[in-house]
């Protein structure tokens, strides 16, 4: 998509089973009594902006603003420059997005408990999106020390911000390009490959396909894509929370069993929210298992080096 | 440079010495007589492709091939087509460059030992260079297990691949436009500024300038540049290297001081060897101690996000 490389180093590798034997740095184990996330109300947390509810009165996911933002609220986008540099506010909206359960993880919750989070983030983006200091909204979740979570309750962030950033332009720049000289979308043409050849498909059911991908940047790295094309996340239906739900929720399980509860990243791709059409783009969540460090020459390069095939991950987690 | 963004953000920050206050993870400590690096000839490593000795006839510093190499020793070009995919061969040269002693890392060598790594650089690239797949060489440094050491003995590395990597093709592409619309390097540009600003300095000589960049992509994030314009780091002198080490040494001694033993990369940044010139590129050095991992974010955008105003950063590095 990027025409950016990436290196698959077998020689320095192990067997798939290997990738399990990792020792998981802790994240800091904080009672439930006193865990920010289990008693928003209790620990300062800033009010709610949205809170789902169950049969019983409970809370079963609310969203609340970041105290320790990396973007601040404001509307007014405000631009410096200083000799040779330029710079602007770092302004935005940063949001945290919480399921009730102190220790239910992804990998284990049901599918309807996944969906309710795709609501929440469909919710707060259709929130967000018109605002006039947003141009993209980026929605994540770190998941162990490794991925950079510093609180194990789990939870999903959100970042509404002004710029779009540089691997989204590049997938939006890649698609125009390829569907200017092959008139189909990248993403469509991806997802037919591999639902065809199937060596690369770790699950799927009639609307959404797992796989990893042909050019992946870690190893046992997975894609869930929808397999019709549609560019805008924030016009999924409540079907295709069910259906996008089940194939997420799998692809995350079979890691956690295959790498022995790995810390991992996901975040969402989906075209900007900056006013413009992108019919060419097709969003999509990337799943990123955190088994190994950039080094040097990543941070130098900006090209990943993994140490499995994407074939032999994908058979590994099919059979899981 | 690049156009890409970063995102600096006090509001969750720590004051410059808090950052020492984090929990390094330890590298396997290997007994020194068991390091491969140690005795390299008694651990079945290669044969050496360069060696120097000390008066006293023991070796001071050598260079082999890597046992397990991310690239493939050879001179065939091999491209490979699946479906809607494209890949090669990863073809190209990965040597280590080893200091003898165990323990000594570049924070407390003296500067003639430093200026032996960098002619040792220089003479690796040489001899690289001309080779027919060899369109770029990367010069690199891991070090502590944040930064993906797995050796604790202190080592460098070289990579020499068939293309130029994403982000050094961003900071040529930059320079070149900004030579176009400025008729002046932007690197030499930004080191008068700083060098009249003084704010961001860390150290400098007078060949040599240690900075915190206004566009840092991590805290205490240093650069070491030429003062005059150099787009070829093999085309460095004798004299060129003793200036060049005792800043570079300042700098990762500083780091070392200020954030008590930090894991940290270095890389050196210099014009590819694929046969063009680069008149407008300038060879230096990045320095990015590794006190935060990527998460989803980082991932997600490539933005990084920092914690510390380059400023506040520069002026704790200079007092050390």
């Amino acid at each position: 998509m990027t025409g950016d490389w990436v290196v698959i180093a077998t020689g320095r590798s192990k067997r798939p089973e290997d990738f399990a034997k990792h020792q998981r740095q802790a994240v800091e184990e904080i009672p439930e009594k006193l865990c920010f996330f289990c008693y928003p109300e209790e620990t300062d947390q800033e009010d709610d902006v949205l809170i789902y509810k169950t049969k019983e009165g409970d809370w079963s996911l609310r969203v609340f603003p970041n105290k320790y933002p990396a973007f601040a609220r404001s509307q007014a986008m405000e631009h410096f420059e200083e000799g040779p540099y330029f710079g602007m506010a770092g302004i935005g909206y940063h949001e945290l997005i919480v399921t009730a359960d102190h220790y239910n993880q992804i990998a284990n919750m049901d599918k309807e408990l996944v969906a309710e989070i795709l609501d929440a983030y469909q919710d707060r983006y259709i929130d967000l999106m018109g605002k006039k200091s947003v141009n993209y909204i980026e929605i994540f979740h770190n998941h162990g020390r490794e991925a950079g979570a510093s609180i194990v309750h789990p939870h999903s962030q959100l970042m509404a911000i002004p710029v779009i950033s540089p691997y989204v332009q590049g997938e939006l720049d890649g698609a125009e390009n390829y569907y200017r000289a092959n008139k189909e979308c990248v993403y469509c043409t991806i997802a037919s490959w591999e639902i065809e050849k199937k060596k690369r498909i770790v699950f799927e059911n009639d609307d959404f396909v797992a796989f990893c991908p042909f050019s992946s940047r870690a190893s046992f790295e997975v894609w869930v894509m929808p397999k019709k094309h549609k560019p805008y996340f924030e016009r999924i239906t409540d079907k295709e929370k069910i259906d996008c739900a089940e194939v997420f929720q799998k692809a995350i399980e079979k890691i956690y069993k295959a790498l022995n509860d790995p810390a991992y990243n996901f975040y969402l791709h989906t075209s900007p929210c900056d006013g413009k059409d992108y019919p060419h783009y097709h969003w999509h969540i990337e799943i990123l298992p955190r088994t190994a460090n950039w080094a040097g020459f990543e941070l130098s390069t900006g090209i990943e080096i993994s140490t499995i095939e994407p074939e032999a991950a994908a058979k590994y987690l099919r059979k899981i």
